[in-house]
């Protein structure tokens, strides 16, 4: 990425995770077999403020892929190509394989 | 479970509970006979994060079984199995036999 | 109660009083004569949390009669039997005879 | 009063003062001419909790005489005697002949 | 005034006053010349509480002549005189000549 | 300014500054040319209460030009001249040449 | 600038930046090809004031390029040129080429 962001606050600009609508033998996904609304977190901001003016750090971390809201997060785009910011509480919880 | 969510702050990932509709003798319960809007608990996150930033832990564990609201709740699908995110405070009570 | 409820945060689980709409020699009481919406207190939760993540107990206790407000509340089943959760803080009062 | 209610937290159980429409000597009094909505503090509850856990006293007590909103409060009936539920926030003020 | 209102909490007991239409000397004024919605404070309330539980005291006092809102306040009447009470955060300022 | 006002709390008192709609040289300016919306500071309140109780100063003085918001505010007349309150947080600046 | 603004509270001072919509040689970029809302810090405010009173910075600073929320802000005019008040926690981010 050429054109960096990084969020302020408790913001996290995540890439969605558009699932491939065919196996990689080419065989047809029946559809939306695996649908979940996840994404890649691209870059995490400093985290909220507590009452004391200190930075609260986000529950997320870069590189975390992530289960997202199905509304919600604001669209950007750096050097056309397609993230969404969202805040740390709106991210719903964290993937593991 | 093949994938492992691991929920983000008070969140709660339940598997809700289908009662039988009928006894395992095969005798037909009368409709909504023992119908319990309850599930068991999949995983818990962290918990919420107090002033200070430090994490109040959750009021269930993973394996409760749980009283869930009639609304709300947000449906997710992992490996094509269904599950619930609830908030920690949105959950009734602990059900014990 | 075959299937027991421990009520989450500062939720009571509560047992609707119902008046007798006759007296026990069996006159006839006038409607209404003595409707007031109590209930017996049947468990109670650990209470809300405070700032600091420490619990603040509820204000009734198991076996206290108390008065109800019009509406609100949660009506749940166990083993058949009707019951009513409500916060705490909508609690009116403790009834002593 | 042969039943009795404890008002929980900061509630105020208040009897409501009906003003004489006419003067113990028998004359009419003109309509509404000293019409203040008071009452009786009949009882009062241990107070609201701050963020501590600790009761916070009401600014009443028990037998004090209380302007009251023109809205609001609980209507109550206990042995057939109407009162009203009042938080004590709403209590306007205290009345000294 | 033979009946005397303590306001409870931030409350201020405040009469309003009515702008003389006409001069001392007779002399009719123009409409609105000097219309300011003011009043005399009569009494104070002992403030509200602080998150500990402690009065924080009102910015007004007995006898000042304060700047009202023009809508809002509780009109009461005492002795057949009318008052009006605000909160003390709903006063605009205090007037000195 | 026979009349004063001293705010109360975290209220401005501000004069409002009409922009010459003509130059000194009496050429007619282009319509709304400079239109800032920006006022003088009169007289400031002590500002509004932490939760101890204590004052937090407001962040303009007597005597700034601000920059005010189009909308809000309370007009008021004193000795027949027109001001406004605002609240110190609704102040959008401070404006030096 | 000759008129300088010195914003208050947590505000931010912002020159939005309208993207070419050729490129320098001439050649007509395809409408909205790299539409990105955002502007250049002008001047930041003392920052908001948490509950001891004492400010809270805010989190970017001048010169700062700043990606900005689609809605939101408050037009301003500085000496005939347009400018965007927006409040700290409305920017979405710093963006780094």
């Amino acid at each position: 990425m050429a054109k960096r962001l990084i969020p302020t606050f408790n913001r996290i600009l995540v890439e969605k995770i558009v699932p491939p609508s065919k196996t990689s033998a080419g065989i047809l996904l029946p559809e939306k077999s695996s649908q979940l609304n996840s994404g890649k977190v691209i870059a995490v901001g400093p985290g909220s403020r507590d009452k004391a003016g200190n930075f609260i750090p986000v529950s997320v971390k870069e590189g975390d892929r992530v289960l997202l809201p199905e509304y919600g997060g604001t669209q950007i785009k750096l050097d056309d190509k397609e993230f969404h910011l969202f805040r740390d509480e709106d991210i719903l919880g964290i993937l593991h394989e």
